[in-house]
């Protein structure tokens, strides 16, 4: 839920008249991301989401992500185009804030998302992956190992608030994950946030891929992990195999894993849903509940953990 | 900011497959409207409001709203205009609400309005008057001088929270409205909540009017006043008589004032202040501040009622 920021018509077709994007027909802040405002515009030369970026997204990282963009859109991958401003930039400033212009992409995301979305999806991540090999810019994962330490240790205090073990748990994860962190995995360019609502469908098929705000460099398998988090548990926390195995085999069929890769399943699995606990945990305890902002329950990832402590061969996701 | 309620591609697809719609390729919830939950959805025959109403609107009076959207888009009022499911009828059921899809209008809400906008409104409002003469169905104001009383009831033991001497004013209002209240002005269909938000512009041209779930039956000269309150008052607080002139202006060109609505224009306006101060008051006190509901501050309404207690003449407000 956000539109943190509100637009004035008269700043907006002030800060559109550097665009080559038509007249301005209407603009209405939409309900969709959870880090910046965002606006859907109809001009009349078409469809464009403007995005206002707010205090998290770092304003150093944004030529990383908007030339990301450009870069897998010049490759042939869906994803959203940032529009060039007259001057050559794709970052303006609006309201006080660094703002961009992008194409619109038709599309729903999959609430319910089914085995066949998972192998779409699936492809679409190796895809993007082999679009990015070749990408100059590096940003490293404010969210890897380092991070998940300094996250902890804001959280770990008042950890028990949500689940009465939770620190000795994690505490146990970080200690395993230091010593079991796969080194020398194939690297390079991450979503690193591919859930669902940041996937379009038409019908049954992959129509785009969306917000890249925290694309880095890491690790590929850790991409995947992440997506088995994201799309192949049930809502009663239950791990579907059968999406698991179309999630993976879709990924293969454009970008087979390396058997080190394979066998790194279980602990890059185990370290993506502590990542997106601890986020959770952390919004969790420290925004007031007054605030515009969903705060999603880091329950759901301490579940996920308990799953892939569990696990003792990458098979039992779905490997073939 | 409105979205209360997610829908799921699935269950959408199924609504709109009774609606000759075209496909479903986009709906994003936009964070526009107070009352109920709204989506822009993007088909392949154009672009759609879906409008899903939450406990505030009466289920009873949505047929109300509806035909009087049809009658006054059949007059040539540049409204959105209810889609007619392929049986005829106008409202479904998703996601366990009362719903209806209903053509977008493009255009933009000024936040900034000059003169020159508030004498479009003020045609607009008189067209809009003139095409509901003869729309057949009545619904009574559930916000006139009864409704006032209920509310006031229930605000009024801690109305000393917002502003110390605001019992007293209150009571004071209440006593005079109900003496002074004009009785045998010219009565028919009223929109009662034509803000700035709910009026659209292309450049200087009004391209639409929205949002007609406060609409029912009233003295017309009732709704010029709530214009008045709603288009004219500065920032600070103050009448910017130049924009109360234009507006006014602007009505006549359409629908000459008699000289009884003339003369009833300040007791009009400062019920209508009083109407809007109460609803903000309500809310103020009832709503949770954790509810995702932007609350209005009542002070913005207590200080145009102040202003309308001291007009000694409805040419004050730029009558001509």
């Amino acid at each position: 839920m956000a539109v943190y920021t509100d637009v004035s018509e008269v700043e907006l077709e002030a800060f559109l008249s550097d665009y080559p994007a038509g007249r301005l027909l209407s603009y209405k802040g939409i309900a969709e991301g959870s880090e910046n405002s965002n606006f859907l515009l109809h001009t009349s030369s078409g469809a464009y989401i403007l995005t206002l970026y707010e205090k998290r997204v770092e304003r150093d990282d944004l030529p990383f992500f908007l030339a990301l963009m450009q870069h897998l859109a010049g490759k042939g991958i869906s994803c959203p185009l940032p529009v060039k401003r007259r001057d050559g930039e794709v970052i303006g400033m609006l309201a006080g804030r660094p703002a961009a212009l992008i194409t619109f992409l038709e599309g729903m995301w999959m609430r319910r998302p089914t085995a066949g979305h998972c192998r779409e999806v699936g492809r679409a991540l190796a895809g993007l992956h082999l679009a990015g090999m070749d990408f100059p810019l590096v940003r490293r994962n404010a969210l890897g190992l380092d991070g998940w330490h300094r996250l902890w240790q804001e959280s770990r205090p008042r950890a028990h608030e949500v689940e009465p073990q939770l620190a000795a748990e994690v505490d146990e994860d970080l200690a395993v994950l230091g010593r079991q962190w796969p080194a020398g995995l194939p690297a390079g360019i991450i979503h690193a946030d591919l859930f669902p609502d940041n996937v379009f469908f038409l019908g049954e098929e992959l129509s785009g891929l969306i917000d890249f705000y925290f694309a880095c460099n890491d690790l590929y398998a850790y991409d995947v992990a992440t997506c088995l988090n994201a799309w192949c548990f049930e809502k009663d926390f239950s791990f579907n195999a059968t999406k698991g195995r179309a999630l993976l085999a879709g990924y293969q069929a454009v970008r087979p894993l390396s058997p080190a890769e394979k066998a790194g399943l279980p602990i890059l699995a185990r370290g993506s849903a502590l990542r997106f606990m601890l986020t959770r945990l952390y919004d969790w305890l420290t925004i007031p509940d007054g605030e515009l902002i969903r705060k999603r329950d880091p329950m759901e990832y301490i579940r996920r953990l308990r799953f892939h402590r569990t696990i003792r061969s990458p098979l039992e996701y779905g490997l073939e």
